[in-house]
Formats: C-alpha cells, structure tokens, sequence
C-alpha cells in the first residue's frame, strides 16, 4: 500500500508540474529548482544573480524552508518579487506548493523565475516543480566524496555549481577528485567552480544562466 | 489515506526503536543517532572519538548512506567493528534497517554504539533508531540561521555540536546568535564548540560521552 500510495504522489506532483513547466514555457520564462546542501549557499547564489542580472532581466524567486523567512527577507533586500513556502518540517517542495506561490506573482514580463528548494540533497530530488532546469550547489565544505554519496541531484542538474571556493585552501576538499566523480554523473552538465562571498567565477554562471533565458526565449517565438 | 500510512509507518517504527532501545539498555549499551547535514564533520567526529576512546570503550559503529561505502572504510580504518547500510536513495535511517544491521555486532562488552544517519537535517528527526541521545552537528560553514529553520533535530538532540571551529575566521558566522537560537530552541542540550580537523574542543564532547556511558552502566546496574 505505501508503494502505491508514493506512486500516486509522484503522479500526481509530475501532473501539476508539467501545467507548470507548460505555462512557464508558453510564457517563455525561464524556471530553475535550485538545489543544495542546508549552507551551500544557494540563498547567496540568488542574491549575487539578482544583484548582477536585475538590470538586464525581470527575475522572480520563490524560497522554499521549513520555518521563518529569512531567506525571503534577504532577496526582498535584493529589490525583486519574492514569494516564502514553509513547509512546517517538510523535506522538499512540490509542484502543487509553487503553483499557489505563482498565484503571489506577476508572470507578465518575467524572464527568470529561481525556486530555491529546501536545503536537503535527498528528497528534492523526486519532486519537479515545473522547472526547465536544476542547478546543484555543493560546497567545498562539505566535501569531495557527496556527488557519489547523493548522486540523483547531481545526475539530474543541467548545472552543478562548486561552491566557496575561497575557502578551498582551509579545506581538504579535493577539486579533481569531486570533478572527475561529477563528470562521471553527468558528462553533460555544466561545471562552474565559483566563491559567492567573492564573486569569483560568476561571469561563467550567468553566461549559463542567459544561454537558457535566450533558449526560452527562442522557443516561446517558435 | 496518506496520512494514516505515514502514520502507521511511524508507529511501526517506534515499536522497533523501543525494541531496540530497551536491548540496548539491557546490556549497557550507550545508543547514539549522529545527525546532521551532509558534510558537516559526522564520520571526522566518529573517527576522533573513536581514536581517543577505543582504549578505554568499546566502540561500534553503524554507517547509513544513500549509496558507496566510503564512511564505513574510513571508520574500519580505525580497527572497530562498522557495519554500513546503504539506503539506495532513502533519506534517512530507521529501526528496522538498525535492527537488521545489529546482527552482524557483536553487542556483549559493548560500551558505545553510534549510528550515523544518512547527511539530512530534516528527515531523520521522525524516525527513531533506538537511541538514548540524539547529537546533531552543524558546522559554521552553513551559517547561523540553520537551527532556527531546521528546529526538529536541534530541539530533540541531547548534545548540539558545532564543527569546524578551525574556520570560523574565514566565514561570516555569527557564533552568539546560533548559540542564542540553539538556547532558545533548547536549553537542557550540552553545547560544545569543537573542531574535529584540529581536535579542538574535545575534551569536552568525550566528557559528555563518558557520561552518558556511565549513565548506562549504572542504569544497567539498578
């Protein structure tokens, strides 16, 4: 009974966030889930994007956590539309959640709309929420040996981020190591080894992030 | 019908832990359930108390992981008994993977068995293992605002430790607000600061160990 009840949940959350994924694509916004560790650093990822991008592009954000709004009150700081789902202790978001949080939002003119998950590098993983593509972060902090350790965010990112690489000479972390075990994953990804807290390396993370807003662009006039 | 699943998984799996719980203090047995978020310093704390105490305890380990056995090497390297389960995708460990995997200890003369659950601050505080104490780490790499949005484990733990001191001065975390919040969510918890890279801080973390263990001795004696 349990397989079967799981197997109605997974259906049903690929139902909805297909409507999504279809609305966002009709719409050409470019949505991203992007996934992490609790600390990678995906809470300071948006805040570099919005702070580099928000000239250029409309962006929007919905923040997913199990309790307060903290991470809400940074991106609101940020100056862009942010829209909090707590969860109450639950260990991902899903699509049914992001479909009520794009009811807050204006979808009209908006190019890029990030969902950063709860901080988990399990459950995620199983839950689409309408997204075009995932992104994972993994900090240097945490270790080479977790892309082998959590391998479904890491074969199923379109982007996978290396994280606080300036703190790369405090660790022991071993970059080749953690590179040649991602590229194993996932040949295709794209491998981008930044520092948010000093802005190293994400020139290459937002000509990634515009090559995608570019394709949705492209596709909606297609 | 989900919940009454969940609800009947869950209490399936406090049978199974009371089980558990009750062999183990039967035999003065010390249970830890060791969380925390993937890389937080789980398997490094494992391998420092293993390194300062095994002359004095006896010591076994169980592994939980998604997949690899690369915890389980590491803690045989230190010459104790390990047993690894791999959850192939499962979030979290319950009693009866626990349960299962006891067979294979040897559980006379044992003083201290720590479970290491699988990297998640989130899932693995609703499932009990049959411990007497829940320790959680949370490294000052993922940054101070972490207990208050993952308040589960933080509030159940008996000991809250925070790992990597050594790189505090690299990072922004703000050691008074995360120790106000853990006071806040928990003010009996044992509190200690450490660094398993430098081994800074121990001494206090084995203190409260021995205790427990001499706890269960004499409860084993009445």
């Amino acid at each position: 009974m349990e397989i079967t009840v799981m197997s109605n949940i997974l259906e049903k959350n690929e139902e909805i966030a297909a409507e999504l994924n279809a609305l966002f694509s009709k719409q050409g916004i470019l949505a991203i889930n992007l996934l992490g560790s609790p600390g990678c650093g995906k809470t300071s990822l948006v805040e570099q994007t919005i702070r580099l991008l928000k000239n250029e592009f409309s962006i929007a954000i919905i923040e997913g956590d199990l309790y307060t709004s903290k991470d809400a009150d940074r991106i609101a700081a940020c100056g862009v539309p942010v829209v909090q789902i707590n969860t109450h202790g639950g260990c991902h978001l899903d699509a049914a959640m992001v479909k009520t949080a794009i009811a807050k939002l204006d979808l009209e003119q908006l190019d890029i709309l990030i969902v950063e998950n709860v901080g988990n590098l399990v459950c995620p993983a199983e839950f689409a929420v309408g997204e075009h593509a995932k992104v994972v972060i993994l900090s240097v902090t945490e270790g080479e040996d977790k892309p082998l350790k959590y391998p479904a965010v890491f074969q199923q990112s379109a982007a996978i981020i290396i994280n606080k690489m300036d703190l790369l000479p405090y660790t022991d972390f071993a970059l080749d190591a953690a590179t040649g075990d991602i590229r194993e994953l996932n040949p295709d990804a794209a491998l981008l080894n930044v520092s948010c807290k000093n802005a190293s390396g994400l020139t290459d993370w937002l000509e990634w992030l515009k090559g995608q807003v570019l394709l949705r662009r492209k596709q909606k006039r297609d």
